[in-house]
């Protein structure tokens, strides 16, 4: 058998990719692949069981290594360094590769497709392209969707011409007439957070830092719901204290971007806090417990050194 | 600048690649590299001159180190190893890749077009007809040249259906009518011994070996004009006794390989080697100072494995 086979934390991506490679493959005896399956590395999450009910699609099973025989192969789609594979994939195993990831290979001479662009879905639908298939209507809905979720509705930088013409020949084939609407839709699924306590949402996604001695913890929540989330800042920053207790910091931040919007409003819980974000990036709170850092998305890059440098110049107590 | 280059050690498909890749780009401004300049790793061979010349097209001029400048990338064609590599390419020059080889790559996400098919010029004509670009006639001459002479005129083991339906379009357009014929004459090209000494004839492309204590040299010529160099046998033979001594080896054997025809007979120069090869292929010379071993051509799998167990059986002074 061969498998196509996304990477071991399945995003939207990963997932179309394979079901579209699959489709793709099957229309065009030339690829050598008819009856290949998909498989997952991985679940899925939430984003993707949205959009695979919406356009009527069954997402492909977790391959389960008891199932393997020798000499099954496998398609790579949207991964290809070691680390990312299934485990028990072997190097000679691997006959060909889709991804527009950066290149980690040591393989036969095999077919590759890498490009840098935004989504792997983007250079199906250009193979797609070049050798005259069509998706049908929930396949072009998925890979649209895909491209989207890749992209973050075009905000990445990672975005090229190529995503942008492909959604719109997609949304065309898919029936899709409102691709902002569409965006909002999907991000607000991809972005819930309804379903989590205050504590789940202060630590959804958060590093430590040791900055001048102190230990400093700062969450990022990507929401499209941002006004929402600011309107708990009681449940939220009540829990910001509980958190500081249980995992032994002293700051605690927690930035809620709204990732289509790009802007970040930041939440704190004491006094010092406060201060540091105060000096650090130059505003006052728009109100208790609220900063707005303005179209600041990227922790490691935006949020992560002035905050060290406030710290530092500020030496409180 | 944006250079088009192929492997240190360039043959036919390289040099040809490079300037099929530079039409094929000034062509279709998708590829994003118009104005890119094809450009030699090294000297080529007799090989590629004839070619060039046949079809009246310029070789490209070999790179050197101080006409870089800062800013430069790179287009690899034919190779995408770093050993291969033209010595001073940085990894983040690189901007796409074209190639037929084993992939050994580290790098940023880029375009990548492997695919494991005869030659390289077979890849760059399929990116053609993806593109709907047809090569002019004197590119065409080249293409076509270069997938017969890197599949051994579809001799080799790695030949594709693609490059013998590629070299069928190719003719057409380059308006050869006889490719058998044309492949003759490529390799009576390629392999041309007229302007060398019987020794350098017998040392033209050798290797040593250690077989049981014993230093053995074995030879190969390729070359589609065997019995004119079987019927030299005397020269050689002669050669092959000095050059015995001047590398100090006890035995030496000497493979004149039909590479179209499929077979090699094997020159042997004194009473010991000829029992040597006697005993290790069962058959018996054809006439003196000559074997006839049959349709063999890989020294590494089909020679050196039984001449070393022969030297282990007769235990010869």
């Amino acid at each position: 058998m061969t498998y196509i086979i996304g990477h071991q934390k399945p995003d939207l991506d990963t997932v179309v990719s394979s079901v579209a490679t699959q489709y793709l493959f099957d229309q065009k005896e030339g690829f050598g692949h008819v009856g290949a399956q998909p498989v997952l590395a991985g679940t899925h999450n939430e984003e993707t069981s949205f959009v695979f009910e919406k356009f009527g699609v069954k997402i492909p099973p977790v391959l389960v290594n008891e199932q393997l025989l020798p000499g099954d192969s496998f398609v790579l789609v949207d991964h290809n360094e070691k680390s990312q594979r299934f485990d028990t994939i072997a190097n000679d195993a691997i006959i060909e590769i889709i991804d527009h990831h950066p290149i980690e290979l040591s393989t036969n001479a095999i077919f590759v497709t890498v490009k840098p662009w935004g989504s792997t879905a983007s250079i199906i639908y250009f193979l797609m392209k070049q050798n005259n298939v069509t998706p049908p209507q929930e396949i072009a809905g998925l890979m649209l969707s895909a491209i989207l979720s890749d992209t973050v509705g075009f905000r990445s930088s990672t975005t090229t011409q190529n995503d942008k013409d492909f959604v719109t020949e997609l949304a065309h084939i898919a029936e899709i007439n409102d691709v902002e609407a569409y965006i909002f839709e999907l991000f607000k699924v991809k972005s819930n957070v309804t379903h989590l306590s205050p504590q789940q949402i202060v630590t959804k996604d958060y590093k430590k830092f040791n900055m001048s001695g102190k230990q400093v913890l700062i969450n990022q929540v990507e929401t499209v719901e941002q006004s929402k989330l600011v309107a708990q800042k009681a449940e939220l920053t009540s829990a910001m204290r509980d958190v500081k207790q249980l995992e032994g910091v002293e700051y605690i931040f927690c930035a809620i971007s709204d990732v289509l919007a790009v802007n970040t409003k930041m939440l704190y819980s004491n006094e010092n806090e406060r201060r540091i974000l105060e000096e650090a990036f130059d505003v006052a709170p728009i109100e208790d417990a609220v900063f707005d850092i303005g179209p600041r998305l990227s922790r490691k890059n935006e949020f992560v050194p002035p905050i060290q440098m406030a710290i530092k110049q500020l030496d409180l107590e």
